[in-house]
């Protein structure tokens, strides 16, 4: 079932970003070419690749609770796509990665767009400034997409105000993620509160907003919701492992790239307390190492494994997953069968994959 | 009329500011105490200084076309106040500014803390980090505090969609601003749209939120927007005067940032229109000298100057503000006489001021 329905609606939401944007860019023409072609930037960007899971689990919430509109479903779904890559372009710029998708980065276009013209003069800087801006007007576009579906205004106020609110639990989890590094200790709970807010709203909200677009019973709405939070803790766990243990050309960016940012993944939290006191030090010392060396990602490797921190994290996402599965259950009226078995495969790749 | 008003309401705004804050640090210390800290240090920002010309207009606009619940108007006010700011710490970034208000800039703030906290091991990519997520926040609680405002759902709506439409312009703006110093050739009508978005948007968005939310009729609503439009190019104008003529002490801001960033203000515009072949060269080759010293700064006015450009711009601000006022005699109902003169006097104000 999960693969038949991003087979199917993955082209449908990728249609939908691509006439969004192109409709964005013809009003921008009239500003100037350099806007239009900013558009087609956002444009290669969105469409260079991503699995489009936000949208596709806002439609089939919206099928879930027995919306009819789907076409207008697919329409309003692009509205957490946009909203991701918002906050990827800026995310991308506070981690310093050049890659994503296997593409550039948005803020590593623009730079390299000013060289070509004109050297290395202002480059760096100016690349930065577009990075910025684009994901500002990522989050914009996004919110207006929502505003222009066809759907109640008054439904349509609730969705707008789940999806304002995904941002604001998105930088809430954003500015948690950027300070963990600078506190002595970090335990399980504070990484598991930012990846609620990091990881958990924004998929939870495009289930809610899907079910609100749908005019949902309380009770399924709690379903998803609940799901939402769990399915995305154990997504957000095998991200970190992906991140340190994936392939570069299967996961499309820098393996490695947690480490070398000081970030606080689940093993790394796991690893500081579980390993010997050595290897922690150890630990320590590599942690936000910017220029770490392939050995040293090894090292990194060897004690996350050696501590047991691996294990415990995927024994940790596999219960979220779980837990998530019989979540789906309580949803009253039930979901749809069709739904529902998306929603336990969708849970089940979230876990498994390797990309 | 001014002054009396600009008196009365500031407090009300900035206290209406000042409780939003820190309700929203309250909600937020449940995360961390960094977060509860950065709730303070938006306050600390926000409350700093600033004219509160956005919020105030929006009030009287409220007020202009007869809303009667100003109390609820002041908690909605502080919406634009909130989006001003978001765009300021994004701009100060991309315009590499580091005082702001006769304080440090939102980025400069957290690269000084980190930099205390640790020297200054990534203390600069910090204070960029949590620039670009302060930003983004204060859009998020702009849009918040007029959501939570206590009008009508429907009017509400219209509200926020006005309230989306000023940052869509905005960043449109900032866009302008900054890829026309890359033309080779920027005329008045390029400089005048981008003035429009960049500035003029946000100042007429705040009148027609407040005449909106007023429930104004559509002449109401048609004059104050042009009004905005019109007196925000005047405002725009006075402040590149004062960007490169102003002093310091008075400006809060380091002046000529301008010149060091190859801004494209109208002063430069006419400057390299009207001045001589040999003083056009000077001009191009110190415009955006991010080392411009004292005495080429003094150069630069004297071309501005001695082309007659200054007198151009000060003439063209003058003829917007004159036309402004006219606007606001079309509004039918017309506004009320309290209103009428607040909106002359300020349209005066703009091209007055010095500072």
């Amino acid at each position: 079932m999960l693969k038949e329905v991003m087979d199917e609606l993955s082209p449908m939401v990728e249609e939908a970003l691509r006439n969004f944007l192109r409709k964005e860019g013809e009003e921008a023409e009239k500003l100037s070419s350099f806007q239009r072609e900013y558009y087609g930037n956002l444009e290669e960007f969105l469409l260079r690749g991503g699995k489009r899971l936000r949208p596709i689990a806002l439609i089939m919430a919206y099928e879930g609770v027995g919306g009819q509109d789907v076409e207008a479903a697919v329409e309003a779904s692009i509205c957490v796509e946009l909203l991701h890559n918002s906050s990827l372009v800026h995310d991308d710029i506070i981690d310093r990665d050049e890659l994503r998708r296997g593409g550039p980065t948005m803020h590593v276009k623009y730079r390299d767009w000013l060289r070509r013209l004109r050297g290395e003069r202002d480059a760096e800087h100016f690349g930065l400034s577009m990075g910025i801006l684009a994901g500002d007007s990522l989050f914009n576009l996004g919110f207006k997409s929502l505003a222009e579906a066809r759907f109640k205004e008054e439904v349509k106020l609730k969705a707008l105000r789940l999806y304002v609110e995904a941002y604001e639990q998105l930088i809430d989890g954003v500015l948690m993620d950027t300070y963990l590094p600078l506190m002595l200790e970090v335990d399980e709970g504070d990484y598991l509160t930012m990846v609620d807010l990091k990881t958990g709203s924004l998929f939870e909200k495009s289930l809610t907003i899907g079910s609100t677009l749908a005019e949902a019973k309380p009770l399924q709405l709690r379903a998803l919701s609940r799901y939402g939070i769990l399915a995305a803790k154990g997504f957000q766990i095998q991200d970190d492992i992906i991140g340190l243990f994936g392939r570069e050309e299967e996961v499309g960016k820098p393996v490695g790239s947690d480490v070398r940012e000081g970030k606080m993944t689940l093993l790394m939290v796991k690893a500081l307390q579980l390993a010997s006191l050595s290897d922690r030090e150890r630990l320590r010392s590599l942690l936000g190492k910017r220029d770490l060396t392939a050995g040293e990602l090894a090292e990194v490797r060897r004690i996350v494994e050696g501590s047991g921190a691996l294990e415990h994290a995927k024994n940790l996402a596999a219960s979220f997953i779980k837990e998530a599965k019989q979540q789906l259950r309580l949803a009253d009226p039930p979901l749809t069968s069709k739904a529902l078995s998306f929603f336990e495969e969708l849970a089940d790749f979230f876990i498994q994959r390797s990309f």
